[in-house]
């Protein structure tokens, strides 16, 4: 309590106007009772309208499992790898999740056994740097971020995004309210330089009231920094201390969705295209300590950042389950908004990831004694980081043998995060040449026009990328930096499919190449709302 | 499409302000390709996120479950009822839910074969009376009122609410700026008259704009209309037909929350106490036509009424899953709000549950070839409602033995559905008794005293009920109705919890007789803020 009263004092008045006035009194709360009255002890449950345990259906779940992810290509294979665990009726062990709590009403900020976990996790890998901190569960990095907007923007809130980022929160931003503003970010292969151009967000908070005159320096930050959707690329531990520095001196809170932060992957080995650190040089203590760049909680030292995980990547998205690491008056608040709203994440999801933490734990632990309970979820998260390795090292082996690719036709970005990468297409000056040389919107139309074409051989070659542009917050602003394709190699099936993804890809370019600007051209594409947004 | 378009011109300038204007279109939709680009089939999927499901660590889930739900004071025996069913990483029959989806990301409006299901429960039971109407998934019902309230409410609106009713859901409608207003209900033992008073809520609508000179009159009605809670009464079917066509003259949405629906309980027998029809007399078309009370979806020929149902009663609370059965273009647009915040119910939660209904749907049909296919999970319903009839059954015998109920202290008004009745207190004339004889306040604050001052005898006694006025939208309004207790028959164990629990509840009562009112008071209680609210 006194952790909530601390930020309260210090951020009440910097939370959106809905929030300020939102209270869901637990109206089943005893409160008040004089203490002389003497309340029995075991009252008999006439109040709360929770059904019996033994009226549900269900009276044991068994979940067969593997400890090792799928490899690309090969089935699933029974004989290697079954194990099982379950979830029973009625607890057997501390910390197990079992059906007659699971499947019951729970509190809106989530199970206990889930939200200590959570905490572990925050423990061993991203500590923060103050006291007072605490987690709360949600149904998904989603609902985490609608549930922040929620809590600190309304129409005088300025959100700063960077200028690529996941539309979701564009349109979910824009409906809390929030005046929306990009940030330039580098996008470039110098790990040094990437992400969030310093500078330029620098300026503008020095400047806010010379820029924006009419607005309220109330501001937060909404950033991906690790793994950035859709650019991939990851910021250095030192950019973000710089950033924090001037979030803080600013009183900008940080929102920072972290959801492939997890899938580390070491640098890719032109040499030796399929070697992978994963399967015999990178310990645990290395992807602890080495791959895994801190997140800004752990610079945080007055509890201004908001991280949001979740158990998507490296789990299942199915699942809808994830949590926010914040301050104690801001965690309080959040599990008040869950609680007015969709109250607390599926109790079959939390039971089910529950107990297989607890059985990865338990399993690491026999040949590791020393290890931290959690390390056996990390042992888990490393293997399923080691599987995304091998299939980015799959994909790249196949551009960088393309024709266009030999062509230098495009480049790759390389990541060192995540799922996804980024392909940028060398527009030539004849693909985009304006006649006005000052007119900018004949510009933008042209490069969007150009990769439209693009898309559309690559279509036709058999690939389907994501179009750069269509991830940009203000194409007027981004135009310029939207010349590439977004490609994942989350999804793929096979070796197979990957490399016929990567001779789509480049048969598309290919052609793109030979027909766009010429008298080749097929279609009459027009400058704006081919493929819509 | 056709269907949308009919009930978009008709209710588009009818939503709310934020919702006329939300959208959230999927950036990764390929839209406006030139026809004459030839996509080539089988794409390789380059564009989206999805973890391919080999990575899950998932690899089949068992569920032991019994097709009878526990009885009272019974433990779960594994002999008389074991049964299993499987969700495997692929599906093995049409309409299974598989691993590969269900713990993938899905459509936002939930997945084709619970929806399917969910439109086989209302064809079944609570057939809507107009063409282009279909069903929505959340995640419960608490997240169904948050949506349509964000739907349909916003500061123009003018939300009536039944005068008692579940606090979350006047919390949640003041966080959408609606413009509550409470209707005044008949909290009596005759079913004919219980519920909503139609002359009240006429009067407030003929006369609307006497009442509200400075609002428009842009109004929906929030009801449970099946096992109010907290009161536990049912409006009968000729009331629901009044009030539709009030609402629908007066143009106000109907919104229907019905939770309790399916637990119908037969009369209670006082001369027989434990006689339960469902055991031997109830057939599965009486229940379907003689006990269920037609919703008002049944009556509504124009598409006014938003129907929700939850899984949480008569499956398990914990799933957070539930439904929304509403024309085509609300359910489109709730779909879209899915979309913008905590996207689809677990894939868990639906997963078990899905399989589940085919387990018993196909059980069943083995014996009743001629049934419905979701006549099975009917089935289970009518097991569940027959538990909770023996439920009431066996605290309703030892209630009606009390003393307290032998001294006329109380009155238990019958319910006919659900899992909630209603305790009034007689309260004495020397109760409340004011000196001033139009100090309406005085008297409030006496009825609030006395009840809390019984309340704290019950807790003395060993029980604990909730305060009728903790539920109340207005204390001043209601408070000459609230001088009554719910009780729940849902969450004891034993058939001795329920003789404890009457047992307190009487004795707390005659304590409160003995002394309220007399010189042997024994706590100076404050007229308001006891119990907090």
């Amino acid at each position: 309590m006194a952790d909530i009263g601390k930020f309260k004092a210090l951020y009440a008045d910097k939370i959106s106007k809905l929030d300020g006035n939102r209270s869901s009194p637990r109206f089943g709360d005893l409160v008040g009772i004089p203490e002389s009255v003497k309340v029995k002890e075991h009252l008999v449950p006439l109040a709360g309208g929770q059904p019996f345990e033994t009226l549900f259906p269900f009276k044991e779940i068994e979940v067969e499992y593997s400890d090792t992810p799928g490899q690309l290509g090969c089935e699933y294979s029974k004989e290697i790898t079954k194990k099982t665990y379950r979830i029973p009726l009625y607890r057997t062990q501390e910390e197990e999740s079992d059906i007659a709590h699971a499947f019951q009403y729970q509190f809106s900020r989530g199970s206990d056994e889930v939200l200590k976990k959570t905490r572990m996790i925050i423990e061993a890998l991203n500590k923060p740097g103050y006291e007072g901190w605490d987690t709360v569960l949600t149904s998904g990095s989603s609902d985490s971020m609608n549930k922040i907007f929620s809590l600190l923007v309304d129409e005088d809130t300025t959100v700063l995004l960077e200028e690529f980022t996941y539309p979701n929160v564009f349109h979910n931003c824009y409906y809390h309210g929030g005046l929306i503003t990009k940030i330039k970010m580098n996008v470039t292969a110098n790990r040094d330089e990437q992400g969030i151009n310093i500078e330029y967000l620098r300026d503008l908070l020095d400047n806010f009231e010379t820029y924006f005159p009419e607005r309220k320096k109330k501001v937060v930050l909404y950033t991906i920094s690790t793994g950035h959707n859709p650019t991939a690329l990851t910021e250095s531990y030192e950019k973000r201390k710089i950033i924090y520095n001037i979030c803080k001196e600013h009183g900008v809170f940080i929102i920072e969705d972290d959801p492939y932060g997890y899938l580390q992957l070491p640098t890719y080995n032109k040499e030796n295209p399929l070697d992978n650190p994963y399967e015999d040089r990178i310990t645990i203590d290395d992807f602890k300590t080495k791959l895994l760049i801190p997140s800004y909680v752990t610079i945080d030292d007055c509890g201004i950042v908001l991280r949001m995980e979740t158990f998507s990547k490296v789990a299942s998205p199915g699942f809808r389950l994830g949590f926010i690491v914040a301050n104690k008056f801001f965690t309080t608040r959040l599990a008040n908004i869950n609680n007015m709203t969709n109250r607390n994440p599926s109790g079959p999801s939390q039971a089910v990831l529950n107990n297989l933490l607890n059985e990865l734990s338990i399993n690491y632990k026999e040949t590791n004694p020393d290890a931290l309970f959690i390390d056996g979820w990390i042992n888990w998260c490393m293997k399923v980081a080691g599987e995304y390795t091998h299939r980015r090292n799959v994909l790249f082996q196949y551009l960088y043998a393309t024709e266009a690719f030999k062509r230098d036709y495009f480049e790759l970005l390389e990541p060192s995060c995540g799922m996804f990468a980024t392909i940028i297409i060398k527009l030539l000056p004849l693909h985009v040449e304006v006649k006005g040389a000052h007119d900018k919107q004949e510009r933008i139309n042209k490069i969007k026009r150009a990769m439209d074409y693009c898309l559309c051989c690559v279509l036709e070659a058999g690939s389907v990328p994501v179009l750069g542009y269509k991830m940009t917050v203000s194409k007027e602003f981004s135009m310029e930096r939207a010349n590439f394709f977004r490609i994942t190699f989350a999804k793929a099936s096979s070796n197979e499919e990957f490399k016929r993804g990567a001779k789509g890809l480049s048969d598309g370019i290919l052609k793109f190449f030979e027909e766009y600007g010429t008298d080749k051209e097929r279609w009459n594409l027009l400058s704006t709302g081919l493929v819509g947004m």
